[in-house]
């Protein structure tokens, strides 16, 4: 039987903000011990991992001092230079996912490539290193444009309706995409361990706010027929395949008017989408992860509990030390979670934190998280 | 609208074990941030808090730092010097459970007076300055001798079946009670807020190896009828009641062959036997207490799934740094939660950690236990 010492594993986290943050608990609770890398001191994980290296996650340095002190390190970003953590990998240190993974991930249309190369169905697409009129009206409006890297949050991704959008094109490397008419936006986190066991959690369904990108209502599960439910983590476990490497992938689909299955996006982490699995599931997305990179066996993904979220966004035009208005007003609402990143200062949209919603019937979970969107918001001391 | 610049609060601990540690992740949910008073550096509590005071939460003077730098203050145990905290209070500080209330409930013989005066039914008692053999006849055997200060875990509790057992005696001022043939020991948890609201868990079941006194496993719901169940509820609010305070209070009672109930023991603070609620409960017990402290609304406590518990104590014979043996073996069952609390040393029956885990059959969340007990183990590194 195999035996710990205690810490069982020493766990660095490259990135200090919410992600990093909800991944030090079940660490903490299955003995290990976590180090954040993050450039702001007492950054929301740092704030809880006790260890903070305070430097920037693109560091050379920096990153190499993080993952020599510890077993196991993994992200709380995507945007990381993955060149410095592939030279670390090949002296042997371990870094999940892989940094060649998240190379291929971090690139949106190498990402693309990947997921058509392995016949998963997603949007067509086209590369565009420089945009151009001509290029967009071949590929034919209405189109998406997203720069190749960095963008999240609806940072980075444009719409074009017909050719008087192209005013709000992207000037850098981009993948040019057909515009989806979607039915439901829904996503599938994947597990995949060290041993390439695959376990998918429910779909969920995700609300955007019209002319935003950041998810504004979460559903779990996704209100669908079953079928297209299994069909959706089937998908999802293909493409996560596909991409391969270790822990939790957040996987983005368009479920068509036609009743098709286009695959959006893969994140290689823990994912805002599943936030709702601390409370709902067996076990949540967080321990999940661990579980994958330590090798330890993956968890149940079977959830409790009809499930909402919302994000709590800065409010705009305010900034400075954050003011929490109706916290009271919504913990009276039976099955209410509130989770606060501890950040120092809000910012207009800057994810300051969750609220999962349970309820036996999902679309009174989703009523009591409208409820509580109109009650809690979280402002700023100071005027922008 | 309230309005709360974050932090919500500043909230102090006395006491940096398994219970601060489990009340800081909620805490720090919440938007509020944390310091841990404990003699011991990087206490449990301390690990996750981010911020203690190292000294003894006996000390009046380290107790007066604590409570001077936070907007409120509990309790991780309930061995501290109320008269400091009471001087604290009379100057304005807020600590909850009220150092009051903690006086009485301390001292196992005014407890129990008070829940008498307010005609709770509990066995029958004499107060015992100095064991004698004669008043231990005249009262009559079987019978339980409990110190009146400082028991727990076993720890200054003597059962004595008959005068043969004598020679057990503790030789402090104690408190003499009938022994109670229980068909049943069980718990409910109940959360007073500041107005006066009070709310009760699910009624559970807490079975302990024979001869001792720790909690060896936990079942809830209780298998018990669901009248019985409802009177237990309503007189562990009542206990409460009478008992006075604010936040969580964990009940202790025995069920008779005979179906009466009898209040055992009032426990002023977040209870081993509530631990199940961080999965399986809307509200756990961490969060539920600070609600009922900062004055938030009281959180549903409906259970969403059976749950079964049990604790992980340190292996007999052994102390020194802990070395756990099972662990993945342990997490490859569906629905288990292992909870270790971050202790750099193991000594026999030391709790080290405990175990949830949820499964829609009690009687089969009851066999995982058992599997899980004969599975997973924490041992030392050296003999003692």
């Amino acid at each position: 039987m195999e035996r710990f010492p205690y810490p069982l594993a020493r766990v660095g986290i490259i990135g200090g903000g919410q992600l990093g943050r909800m991944l030090v608990k079940p660490a903490k609770r299955l003995g290990c011990t976590c180090v954040v890398l993050d450039p702001t001191p007492n950054s929301p994980a740092g704030q809880v991992a006790g260890h903070q290296i305070v430097g920037h996650y693109r560091d050379p340095a920096k990153l190499r001092e993080l993952v020599s002190v510890c077993d196991v390190t993994t992200y709380d970003i995507e945007d990381v230079d993955t060149d410095t953590l592939t030279a670390l990998e090949r002296e042997g240190h371990r870094i999940y996912p892989q940094p060649g993974v998240l190379a291929v991930v971090q690139d949106k249309l190498h990402q693309k490539e990947r997921l058509a190369s392995a016949g998963i169905a997603t949007a067509n697409f086209i590369a565009m290193d420089q945009a151009e009129p001509r290029a967009f009206a071949t590929f034919g409006y209405p189109l998406v444009q997203k720069a190749r890297r960095g963008g999240y949050d609806g940072r980075g991704v444009v719409v074009m309706k017909d050719a008087a959008d192209y005013d709000d094109r992207l000037s850098v490397p981009s993948l040019v995409e057909r515009f989806i008419e979607a039915e439901k936006e829904i996503a599938v986190l994947v597990a995949q361990g060290l041993d390439g066991e695959r376990r998918a959690y429910p779909v969920v369904e995700m609300c955007f706010r019209p002319g935003e990108n950041i998810l504004d209502l979460l559903l779990a599960p996704a209100r669908i027929p079953p079928e297209i439910a299994a069909a959706a983590q089937r998908l999802a476990c293909r493409a996560v395949e596909a991409i391969g490497g270790v822990g939790i992938f957040g996987v983005e689909m368009f479920l068509t008017r036609d009743g098709d299955l286009l695959i959006n996006e893969v994140a290689p982490r823990t994912h805002n989408s599943g936030h709702y699995t601390i409370e709902a599931c067996l076990t949540d997305q967080f321990e999940q992860h661990l579980r994958a990179l330590l090798d330890l066996p993956l968890g149940a993904t079977d959830q409790l509990s009809p499930a909402a979220m919302i994000n709590l966004l800065g409010a705009p035009g305010r900034t400075g030390r954050p003011i929490i208005r109706g916290l009271a007003d919504a913990l009276a609402i039976p099955g209410v979670s509130v989770h606060l990143y501890g950040k120092a200062t809000t910012r207009p949209y800057r994810k300051m934190g969750h609220v999962t919603i349970l309820d036996q019937d999902i679309e009174e979970a989703k009523r009591k998280a409208e409820r509580v969107r109109t009650l809690l918001e979280i402002t700023g001391e100071e005027p922008l």
